[in-house]
């Protein structure tokens, strides 16, 4: 049996909750998991330390100990009943790469260094990237005290449990330069179907998606005896939004026919129960809206034709949209030149070298916005993400670990 | 202050629920309201009797009685919370139309006889006309073994308490004999908004609408990470209802414009709360159908084209249909020679005589479909029914007993 799959196992036999893997965010099952690693990289003679953020980091050390050092990495917390590769492929990737240096006796120039981050998933918190963000002194009091989805302790609380550096992360401090790290390269899987459906093992992520968001906004009508009302004295609330979500799916085709990024979705959606009928004409529903994109001008653009229509919508059928707050998160650039760096490397391999934009966010986001260039290698995966039934065959993960190892053995030598 | 202001009067003093008034099916409200038109019968030397059903019967005694009598009348029960005119209306017309004979010495050829019914509204064990289906045997064991929605007490205890013969009543004989009423006339305060709209104090109903439903279809598609599928791979469960909705919209609005009677209304839709979220495609969603209109040809033409589209949708978009059982209410015709002597009599009195159909339900449904003439006339109300809101303005109420008590005498005479 490989490392790799040795170490997957040992992961899967560790975290599993009898559904799929559960790694809560700065709980025991990420610890396990990083101590897991921990243990196979000084199994391997490899120096380990934690950090300030209480992520891993394990080193191999280059000549030149005063160079901007090369990061690769990924997460290990998971979401309830996840997947066993969401995070955890690009630490194993990157291990293997060190691993594999020190096997052939290849010191680079400058360092390369792993980092097993915690807190990726929104799932535990409700907010994304908490250990990437840490580390750019990027969390709010608001986010310090959101509480645990399950046990309502706070984050911050969690967080030092965890052996986090609380004070410095409340005072915003960084606790990584970004002019340290000369680059950020992740492997993570595909959390999408695109390379199944391209027949591509692994690929080159050309950026990820921002977006724009409400979680719910209300259309207002008004309610009535639904055998007694005719048409034209109807506000009927679900006819609207059913032709608002219809006008922006057809706007979408046309602006995907030509060319643009873009992803739209209406995730939730309801009547409301409290005064919902079946011979009721709806005056009241909720939905929300989400909009992603790798171009923040499309995002802005989508936007825009949205709240357009929505006034169209509600001037013809004398119906009311109220809107909750916009939230925006900003699209993040992979860097140009690793992009072609990668997609070089690829062909040499003899594989197809199609790029493809991520939709789903990764810490490798939190990095490019901090100012670090960043990577991914994305590696196939069926059946999506954030469940058990994520499927990710090893031979295209060994191809996605060779690619790492051959990128970061060039750009550190 | 007039006889009929001072009736509803008493009936709001008597049956109110400090928000509106609540006249429960077969329980104390209904039974109080009965007793108040009894006493005002009886102050007018009008015999009164309660029949098998617990219904309160008024007699204006005809000089023939073998001949088949007229009957005029409406409901006296309430939803929670109701207005205090939907179903009293008819009832206070009827004996203001009895008493006015009375004070005239207008003896009819045949008699007249007010019912002043019981358990009309579905809102308190689900089923509507219970008090009228009753009278012609239609209740069937399980109606009558229907939960009381507050008490869990089975209807046929509830209408035994209120001095029901429910031995009649569950093996299904009828009460009353088809045969011998000549005609059943009834005025309602309109459930909708045509009249206000119209400025048509008062109209004579041509039939009152069917309807064919689902409580609750599903539509199945593919969950996943709202970022990471692009357009081409998506079921989107969201988007396929919203595009059903849209162009059962759009055939509705052809079918009007070709004269068609129908409305069509979704009062029920959402996604799943157990496992929808702002950036997960949709997999599944659950909606409400119901279609009504006059015509049976209309009704069962638009279910067809329903079901096409479903079937269309799931083609292109790679959902599935799963649909609960259809349920059907067939339409009632008013009758064609009353409808045209109600409109020569609103012309009469100078009135306009646009007649319109029945959305809502009305126990005339359930006289015409037992082979009673039927027939019925709308009073203006604001503000729909079955809520503490709803408004008819006495002058309009006035007009319409003046065409109960016209259209009575001339058919009685």
């Amino acid at each position: 049996m490989t490392l790799a799959a040795r170490l997957f196992d040992q992961l899967r036999a560790a975290t599993g909750d009898g559904i799929g893997i559960s790694r809560e965010s700065y709980g025991p099952g990420e610890s396990t998991a990083l101590d897991i690693i921990e243990a196979a990289a000084r199994a391997h003679q490899l120096p380990t330390e934690r950090d300030a953020g209480a992520n891993l980091i394990v080193t191999l050390p280059g000549r030149d100990p005063t160079l901007p050092f090369l990061a690769t990495g990924s997460h290990l917390d998971s979401v309830p009943q996840g997947g066993n590769y969401d995070g955890a492929a690009g630490v194993v990737a990157g291990l293997l790469a060190l691993i594999r240096a020190r096997a052939e006796n290849h010191t680079p120039t400058r360092s390369i260094k792993l980092y097993a981050l915690r807190g990726e998933e929104s799932a535990w918190f409700g907010r994304a990237y908490i250990g990437s963000s840490a580390l750019f002194g990027k969390l709010s009091p608001d986010d310090l005290a959101m509480p645990h989805i399950v046990t309502g302790r706070p984050l911050i609380d969690c967080m030092r449990d965890a052996g986090v550096a609380v004070d410095r992360v409340a005072r915003a401090e960084p606790l990584l330069d970004p002019a340290s790290v000369a680059a950020w390269l992740e492997l993570h899987i595909e959390q999408g179907p695109v390379l199944v459906a391209r027949n591509l093992p692994v690929a080159v992520v050309t950026g990820i998606r921002g977006n724009v968001r409400h979680r719910s906004i209300d259309c207002i009508g008004e309610a009535g005896h639904s055998g007694a009302i005719p048409r034209w004295l109807r506000h009927d609330a679900v006819f609207a939004v059913a032709e608002l979500i219809t006008r922006l799916d057809r706007h979408w085709r046309t602006l995907l026919e030509r060319g643009q990024d873009l992803v739209i979705t209406t995730g939730i959606i309801g009547t409301d129960p409290a005064e919902h009928a079946l011979a009721r004409i709806p005056g009241r529903m909720h939905f929300s809206f989400e909009a992603r994109s790798q171009s923040t001008a499309t995002l802005e653009a989508f936007y825009q034709l949205f709240r357009a229509e929505c006034a169209a919508i509600a001037e013809e059928r004398g119906v009311q949209f109220r809107f909750d707050r916009r939230l925006d998160s900003a699209p993040a650039r992979m860097d140009p030149a690793w992009i072609e760096q990668l997609r070089a490397t690829l062909r040499d391999m003899g594989l197809p070298d199609e790029p493809i934009p991520s939709g789903a966010g990764h810490d490798a986001a939190v990095f490019a916005n901090a100012g670090v260039p960043a990577a991914m290698i994305f590696v196939r995966n069926d059946h999506g993400s954030h469940n058990p039934r994520e499927a990710m065959a090893m031979d295209d993960f060994m191809l996605g670990a060779e690619l790492l190892w051959r990128a970061l053995r060039d750009a550190a030598a």
